[in-house]
């Protein structure tokens, strides 16, 4: 009769070991398929175990395929032929006993997350793959003017503890409850009424769709049009929207700006369906598309069924002279704009909560065809937000951000203006968004530019590197995102690149 | 006044008369958009009925969005114009009035919020749009058998909640760094370390990303395997996922499952490149897959360039008996499967943190294709749940619901054995996950059984529903969800069943 040893269980159970012992016997082919094993009760006796040990054994094996069981007449060794040839049948390699070493080395995670967390300024730690796709080869620079990271001074941190015990003591059903596909039902409706008392955008609450980031509804609305459109997006833009539509590989056009926005003859002639925009605050020029365009590009929309804009109000809220610029969704009467905005901007980069606004048809569609997907953001966070809008202490954030921007930038722009960087350089844009134009005077090509700045520990990007396609005139403009920068960063960031201009 | 007779309710409680005969009416555009309807004192004695009785249909009404309420005015009937066109509508069809009449009342959202939050049983609160999909035409019954949701006595609220102030008090500086595009380092290390001693999975934490959800996963995998390929899901299997390739517009073949899982030779002639399964565990049917087609699976895919498993591990910590399964992931040599997991069946549905597993070739392509994209999981919440999974309360909170599902899955099924069920029922598949299988004895079809149980107030499905292709034998079989289901409920869901069928 089978048996086995116990007296070197290890760490293992009696059970765990009389199960491997079963399967390696299994895989060693010292069992064969169609093999009897002993009862049961006989096997417990003969190995001094007990009946229930046995029969966990078994029962592991059998759920696993190993062994099967015939009512009445025992248990029996599963034919396992299929099990890849060449691999070291018998000699424990699978992952079972592979989890054994593991078990030894308990230490090594935490002391690697822990080094990861200790490098409090670069932008994101790195793992090792990641570095291998070649993205940091250069330790981070100490002053990034690229980087959209929220300053840690910020962020609201003790209103938002406060409202996430509350939503924690107060609304534990409602945490745990499914929230509608669009999104947690109050956040929703706050979003409407703070979109009607500050923007001016009047939406029903089920217009409103919220989702993990701008870039998952970005996703969204493609299963939502259509992979079957034609794309546009901005030329010069952010470049992570044309990644989105390639990686999904949709057809995409770049359209060329003029100083209006959108060039409406090359949107005409490239044959596209839907055009991505940012009307208030264009990324990278900070351009803002007149009314008059507005309506030619609504008028675009309007001419043909199927047509659609993407209005992307990315930092709208942080506009820092006379109202917010009307959103272009308030002024469509033809149900062809879909507004898009974040809580990225407003909040933290790390708080992944946006939105996007459906005309009705959209909407309608939406419901009909996608909500079976569950919403992607956590119940925890819509509830917080909600609450944290609802009580007014966004506005009041963001307002507090738009001073404590306007101050930076104000301090940004004196400081370059008194500097000796000040005849050499020409400030573009600076009344809208978190970031400005810089342009300089200079014989060296932008990419030397940043590439010597980079050298000297400062993180800068060239407008010309947001073109698809070149265009002239546009070399040596750099973008200027101040929002993450550090006041005390400010005299060494001119001082570099001053260094490398004069 | 408003007014209603009670004479004939038929089967229906008086709520749910005086619930239908007003939703008919604002159907019906009797009531108008904005009007006052009476107060719940004055209705109740006019129509002889208790004040509980108008409460519970107005709450039902507000909850559906028929209704809403202005704190200390009233309740008023809801704008409308949103539902299809067809019914009885077709006036102020646009935004502007919509929301016009919805912002007039500033307590609305709260109290509609709270009202849709009351019913503890149901799936989810509707949303007026979302009931257009026709998903919400009854009101939801009291006893949910299909739903996933979490029961609130089982979130561990009060660790969460101190895990939650340690962060936000700790790791100011870590919430607002952007993490890598895979997630967190902490969290991925804390999984690697729970994989490593709970399921015998080896993995570096570079190999696993973080993502809103699994449904947001399979896009991702889409976009990193290919939209060329030709996916295949299992036939039956969890219908989101067919869903989801569906609206990505590639091409999904349905597999048969034979006794051991995927059909192998019907795998071969599909010209699948992607096989997506869920061998421990098995949704409907609640098959776990045996080692020796497992290993039939990962030589289908060893056989060609390209092909690929994604193994989803949905519910494998709640296996009642014996160890967890190995997953495939851990067996596999060629590099071929992608190891998807959840904290939404461990945690709550609406906690939106799933994980992927990425064989290395997978992973370093993910680096190089898809960094761009800004990780979906909040860093409030990973930080949370890393701490969480690194302090032990993770597995203690397993090991607590794993014994709590099994107490209730044994009374449910004692119940089911003791009661007048049991001639006429057969349990099947009930030592794993969260679900089993109750085949019914009964000329009734699934449609009708699922019907009948539906107008007494209990929600199930059938396993036919499951199917993409019918096939023979499938018949009578129900899906018993019983995770989400009250102890207090399971008498009154048994009754329900056997009224229908004895």
């Amino acid at each position: 009769m089978l048996t086995y040893s116990f007296s070197d269980t290890g760490s293992d159970s009696l059970y765990q070991h009389l199960y491997k012992c079963i399967k390696n016997d299994i895989l060693a082919r010292n069992l064969r398929a169609g093999e009897k094993l002993p009862s049961k009760r006989t096997f417990a006796k003969n190995l001094g175990i007990s009946v229930i040990t046995v029969e966990n054994a078994y029962a592991q094996l059998i759920s696993e395929g190993y062994l099967y069981s015939v009512p009445k007449k025992g248990f029996f060794v599963s034919d396992i032929s299929m099990l890849p040839s060449g691999t070291a049948f018998g000699q424990n390699s699978t992952a079972r006993s592979l989890s054994k070493a593991a078990f030894s080395q308990n230490g090594t995670v935490r002391s690697l997350s822990g080094a990861a967390f200790g490098q409090n300024s670069t932008a994101r730690p790195l793992s090792g793959a990641e570095k291998q796709a070649g993205t940091a080869n250069l330790p981070s620079p100490p002053i990034d003017l690229t980087s959209n990271q929220t300053d840690i001074r910020n962020f609201p941190f003790s209103i938002w503890a406060k409202l996430v015990r509350e939503v924690l003591n107060e609304n534990q059903q409602e945490l745990v409850t499914n929230p509608p596909c669009g999104g947690v039902w109050e956040l929703r409706s706050a979003i409407a009424r703070h979109l009607k008392d500050f923007r001016g955008i009047n939406v029903a609450p089920e217009q409103i769709i919220m989702g993990a980031g701008t870039e998952y509804l970005y996703s969204l609305l493609i299963q939502l049009l259509g992979f079957d459109k034609t794309y546009a997006v901005e030329d010069p833009g952010y470049r992570k929207i044309a990644r989105i539509y390639e990686k999904h590989k949709v057809a995409c056009r770049h359209i060329p700006l003029d100083e209006s926005g959108v060039c409406v003859s090359a949107l005409e002639k490239s044959g596209a369906d839907v055009l991505h925009l940012s009307p208030s605050h264009h990324f990278p020029t900070g351009l803002v598309t007149p009314i008059s365009r507005r309506y030619e590009l609504l008028g675009w929309a309007a001419r043909a069924e199927g047509r659609c804009l993407i209005e992307d109000d990315y930092d709208s809220e942080f506009r820092m002279t006379g109202n917010p610029i009307p959103a272009m969704q308030s002024i469509d009467l033809s149900e062809k704009v879909v507004y898009i905005n974040t809580f990225t901007k407003t909040l933290a980069s790390t708080v992944r909560i946006s939105y996007m606004i459906l005309p009705r048809h959209l909407a309608d569609r939406f419901y009909r065809e996608l909500s079976f997907y569950s919403c992607t953001v956590s119940n925890f966070e819509q509830y917080t937000l909600a609450h944290f809008i609802e009580n007014g202490s966004f506005e009041k954030h963001i307002n507090r951000m738009r001073s404590y921007y306007h101050k930076k930038r104000d301090l940004l722009i004196q400081k370059i203006r008194q500097s000796e960087l000040a005849p050499h350089a020409i400030i573009r844009e600076e009344d809208a968004g978190l970031h400005f134009i810089l342009e300089l005077r200079t014989g060296l090509s932008d990419t030397e530019i940043c590439r010597r700045a980079l050298q000297k520990g400062l993180r800068i990007a060239a407008l010309s590197s947001f073109y698809a396609q070149m265009a002239s005139g546009i070399e040596h403009r750099f973008i200027v995102n101040y929002s993450a920068l550090p006041e005390e960063q400010i005299d060494e960031a001119i001082r570099i690149l001053c260094e490398i201009i004069t």
